[in-house]
């Protein structure tokens, strides 16, 4: 039976083009992360469900990819309780941040702290695809943890200019504080509310002030604590001006006043630093996850409409959960998929990257082939990526391959050439053709580069 | 409640030290797969079950990891039928070959045949997990598809003597045709054997030939075919005298004289193409997998004993099951896990190659790290990887981070330095000390270097 092949929604094939732009990027962020120090780890795709459940909220659960247990896993389960628990143990990972934090727990032992790590790797949610959104997607994630200090923001936001100044698009960091946020609900009065205000904030740009302040209506806040709100939401001027009115509005928050200092403290390394970037205290930034405890990040193009290209932020509870309490940690991760969107909306792929050989020898019988393979063989160890075409098909078959895979150089070698000793190279956009000695490998290159 | 983190068996955390050595063989693999003018790819790690399930025999359908569905997997279920079928439609990739294959049938008018890739990905088999033997494990794969020519056979051998030269291993590589075992076959006069006598025979090494003979006389063979089959499997000498000994043995076999033609065209296109690697016609090669069709390889260490670390052959067939027929590929897979162990086991991994920074600013406080930040930012930007310490601690703990980092080199900048605009830096193997101009860059990139 012929089946005809598909792969899962939501998952893509990278072909030689898309794999090149990819790994542009990815090596452009490599060698960011490795310039401050950073240490490459990786983690396995599958972990365990113990792992995973409950650290991603009741959506994230849902979201999860779970693993039938290999075997027979339906053998001794008890069908009058929920399946799912009892016939999977292990899930695909959802993100690279709960991993790591099983890392650092797990390895505690043989870390150095703090411990700067980076990791790029895929990840898999059960999502719904749509335009941009993938089940299958890497991340790229920097952390530093067992610091507090706001030197390790810093170098995250050092981080993200020198990644978006190697690709060439501007970009603007949104940068804000959740103790700002823990210090709002205090002076609305509802200090219980945090998570409401903050999921309820975190949607300010995308449905308008009107629509946080009927949300939050509904969760029960007071037409009073919303009045204390506005201002805030709406606060606007330099930096100086915002933090002084914040001042104003957070004295009788101690959290308030907390993340007010770590701003300030995070803003004077970055002047301090010469960082070009631009850099806004956005205080309607609130990000969605529930465990930023202090500083929070997201980066936007400038030139480019698509939403956040980088994220993340501050968090002091992380490793709790697996018993390591007391590690603060600090991190952002860079969305390869939407980066990719902006370079190609951008045209900022540098020309030439999925180039493939750089000459290719025609195929004219087995024994002018015999000819060419030592010569190629030496071109190949001096540096060259040579093909030599398999079959000694129709020469027209072979020069259309050149064409269609982008080789600019064509050896065309007979029995004239091989009793010669002779090689003959043609450059195929300008027409120009050489004839060499079989030995001359270093005049080969400087023609063929 | 708090967990005890763990990850599940037969997978692994890879920390900065195994990284950098993985990375390590993985580029110099790329490095000579892309100098023969192959293009990477990649594919999703998950498949429909449909393109995996019949592809690895009975006992490899058992291997595949299967996916729960999403949402309610166990809605509307028939609790009469087997399960696992009706709550998984996707798994696991098993191998980079079945994908490789759905790829080529999917995106056929998108390529140029002959098309030549390479997929580095991990893979996943619900093994039992034993030493040097994973769940989740890397393949790094390179294939041919579209010419029957034997100088797709020939790239491959180069290909393999490249990266084993390049890493400093010694190898054998191990050859043979699977036409011959049909011709085997066809003269021991049980043509319908061959897959039985492939199977014994794959076994040759591990078992002996006295259990080779007594699995095969369970399955069926006669006393006289054995006989006919022991000299073969028992040949010796050069290339040319098997070869001859096949010739005379052969006679009979159309398939066994063209596996023999097949063989005769390689081997004078290894000597053509100055190969100084061992290759040696193998008749007791078999491989398990049942695809393969003409030439087989196997690729051994000869300095370290742990089997096969490298492996393929041709396969005629391997697109048919997806409608494309009549396409013909070669191809070998690399074994990264065994080439790790052979490469520790030999010390030929490069020295520093999980090296860290550069270069350590240590943090003398606020003001002194915001007077560093410039300095340590034009340095990063000459391409250097410079950490400052984030926080203000005991000299003592910042040096023994570099102690643990291996970090080379460490700077101490006070308030005197920050007065007097220089820059200390410690070579703390020789302990030389020099001081710089904060604006000296090149003078600091020199010394640190």
């Amino acid at each position: 039976m012929i089946q005809k092949p598909s792969i899962p929604k939501g998952t893509r094939d990278f072909g030689q083009k898309e794999m090149a732009a990819r790994n542009y990027i990815f090596d452009t962020i490599r060698s960011v992360f490795k310039s401050f120090g950073y240490a490459q780890i990786e983690t396995p795709a599958m972990e365990n469900l113990s792992t995973l459940l409950g650290k991603y909220g009741e959506e994230g659960d849902k979201l999860l990819y779970r693993i039938l247990n290999s075997g027979d896993a339906f053998a001794g389960v008890d069908f009058e309780k929920p399946l799912a628990g009892q016939v999977c143990e292990k899930g695909l990972r959802y993100d690279l941040t709960v991993p790591f934090a099983r890392f650092v727990v797990q390895h505690q032992g043989e870390l150095s702290f703090p411990f700067k790590r980076f990791q790029i790797q895929p990840v898999w949610r059960a999502d719904r695809p749509q335009k941009g959104r993938y089940r299958e997607f890497y991340q790229c994630d920097v952390d530093a943890i067992g610091s507090r200090s706001q030197m390790c923001e810093l170098e995250l936001v050092q981080i993200v200019e020198r990644v978006f100044s190697l690709l060439g698009v501007r970009v603007c960091m949104h940068i804000n504080n959740r103790k700002l946020l823990t210090g709002l609900a205090e002076i609305c009065g509802c200090p219980d509310k945090v998570v409401d205000i903050t999921v309820a904030i975190d949607k300010l740009e995308k449905v308008g002030l009107e629509a946080v302040e009927a949300e939050l209506t509904s969760k029960g806040l007071s037409a009073e604590a919303l009045g204390k709100l506005r201002p805030v939401l709406q606060l606007s001027g330099t930096f100086e001006e915002k933090i002084s009115v914040m001042r104003g509005l957070m004295a009788g928050s101690p959290a308030g006043m907390l993340g007010l200092d770590e701003l300030e403290e995070l803003f004077g390394y970055i002047r301090a630093a010469g960082v070009q970037m631009p850099c806004e205290l956005d205080l309607s930034l609130a990000r969605g996850l529930n465990y930023y405890t202090g500083a929070i990040f997201e980066v936007k193009a400038l030139d480019w409409q698509i939403g956040s290209i980088c994220g993340g932020g501050r968090y002091d509870n992380l490793t709790g959960i697996f018993g390591l309490p007391d590690m603060s940690g600090v991190g952002v991760s860079f969305g390869a998929d939407r980066i990719y969107d902006v370079l190609v909306g951008l045209e900022k792929f540098p020309a030439g990257l999925a180039s493939g050989a750089d000459l290719l020898f025609a195929n004219m019988g087995r024994s002018e082939a015999a000819y060419v393979l030592p010569v190629a063989a030496a071109l190949r160890a001096a540096g060259l990526s040579v093909e030599i075409y398999p079959d000694s098909s129709k020469l027209k078959k072979q020069f259309d391959y050149c064409d269609r895979k982008g080789i600019p150089f064509i050896s065309i070698c007979g029995a004239d050439e091989a009793a010669s000793g002779t090689v003959q190279i043609k450059n195929l956009s300008t027409g120009e053709q050489r004839s060499f000695g079989s030995g001359d490998v270093a005049e080969m290159v400087a023609f063929v580069k």
